[in-house]
């Protein structure tokens, strides 16, 4: 073994992960931080492959030279008030961002063609047509309009939504109508019936999605919307004004793959709204191949004197 | 009124359909059959607009010169034995098409993603990740590759799923890998995951949606598959099967929008089944005035001496 040390703390199928780390990275020591970590395996490690790192562990991690995030987002890795000065790169990977636009799409497409609707007229051997408008007539906002918003968009405008972005900076894309910074949220979600956040968590999207931004969306067109959709974080909700507004019809529905805490308790209203879809923050579950290539090819490229890619800009915190 | 007698024999809105075609052909007469056909006014309809009409009406119009079908299929049509030999003319509208797409992106996420599960485990307030592969991994096989099946697979695309398209006579699509004929159909079957439906209903696509057809699909790959999504026609599969399908595993879903009897008999076994989706025949229901505007367009266009669009093949049968 002539390489350096890479150091895994990832969730979820981890001794899979060490093998196909392994793998890909044949002449580096892998290292599970799970089987522990003597004084001089500490001393050498030189990549730290991560998803929420206890804090202190990486500020304690002397040859530490660049730390990877197993997820798109970083929040996690935020978290750490520790957290060494090192390059921070985010896990960009096509499949990842291929099934966040999957399940993006799927719910979408639930909302508008009322499936929660007829599956309840199914489950009643009920044969019952309800109106509903086409995709045309419905128009998508995407809050967080970046590598994943745009991705989805891409995959919504073939099925005729109407489409616009919301993000800090402005964005460009074709056949999507372009919102920007604070000024132009309201004008964004007067026209929005279904919001889609894909918004990092920061101090900033911190309870952002809460009753007072649903008030502002479009209201009165159909019986369909306004629906919220969150793949984001769970952080940037506040679910009891969710579920309020899903009492009151200030949302006609909403789609939530992640939770102010999670696994949502088993206490919480949410599980029980009909026109609430949860699923379990498995939006954009990556294969576990995916991340040991992605690592192994941006450590080889870094070892060869290349820019790291997807790094994070510290002062923007996403 | 200048203009010649416009017949129609439509179902659902009636009463809207009338007024919509009155205002798209103000220059002609317009009759609703529901409000009766004096002798003099059947001896000079030139123009019939219908769903499914009654065996011998049409060929009881003596001035007849065009038949337009209000739906894209037109087997309701051709069930009239005394069918008189004029063009017919078949619907075709962006609206009608858009939405039949969006049904069937809808139903191949909903089995790509488990949603089926995902309810169910909401409902029990359970936090249950399933292992699920992306649609880069699912093959979505088009029987009926015409103006719809292209429409569906446009939309497929961006989604990542690999696409292959079955039609009798070969069709060519970027991205897609054709079949064409009998000779090619078990090849077709035997890398499909998902099969979609949108065959037209002729003698030749009576009960071919069958146990032995699904027994070709490919199997063991991943638990989500084989799937059967029908939009078509309900007469091209035999229930029975499908049943006995599910239940022994032969399929692992299915989404049927169309069924052998219409609505759907409340003693239908299909009902109960977890992980079949139905819907009422509503894939694909279009805006009544999108007819209107489309027959009435038509009209002019034929009154001014261009060729009609879209006339039926009558020795394919659609």
């Amino acid at each position: 073994m002539s390489g350096k040390t890479v150091l895994l703390d990832l969730k979820h199928e981890r001794q899979r992960k060490f093998e196909l780390f392994r793998q890909c990275l044949p002449d580096h020591e892998i290292i599970d931080i799970e089987t522990g970590l003597s004084d001089a395996q500490r001393d050498r490690v030189a990549y730290a492959a991560v998803w929420a790192p206890e804090p202190g562990l990486l500020a304690g991690l002397p040859s530490l030279e660049v730390i990877f995030s197993s997820g798109a987002g970083v929040d996690h890795v935020f978290a750490d008030p520790h957290l060494p000065d090192k390059p921070l790169v985010r896990f960009v990977d096509p499949d990842l961002t291929g099934r966040m636009v999957e399940w993006v799409v799927l719910q979408c497409l639930i909302h508008l063609r009322q499936q929660r609707r007829y599956d309840a007229s199914q489950r009643a051997r009920k044969w019952d047509e309800a109106f509903q408008p086409a995709a045309h007539e419905v128009t998508v906002g995407i809050m967080g309009f970046g590598e994943l918003g745009q991705a989805a968009a891409s995959a919504l405008l073939p099925l005729g939504f109407q489409l616009r972005g919301w993000s800090r900076s402005k964005k460009v894309m074709e056949g999507v109508e372009i919102f920007g910074g604070k000024d132009e949220l309201d004008g964004f979600l007067g026209g929005t019936d279904f919001l889609v956040s894909l918004l990092p968590y920061t101090t900033e999207t911190h309870g952002v999605l809460n009753r007072d931004l649903f008030s502002k969306l479009r209201h009165g067109r159909f019986d369909i919307g306004p629906v919220l959709i969150n793949a984001g974080r769970g952080k940037s909700q506040v679910e009891e004004d969710i579920a309020e507004a899903l009492r009151d019809g200030t949302l006609a529905g909403a789609s939530l793959d992640v939770f102010e805490t999670e696994p949502l308790p088993q206490d919480s209203a949410l599980w029980d709204f009909d026109n609430l879809i949860i699923t379990p923050h498995n939006a954009a579950v990556s294969d576990a191949g995916a991340l040991a290539h992605y690592v192994a090819r941006q450590i080889r490229n870094y070892e060869a004197g290349q820019p790291l890619e997807n790094v994070v800009d510290r002062s923007r915190g996403y």
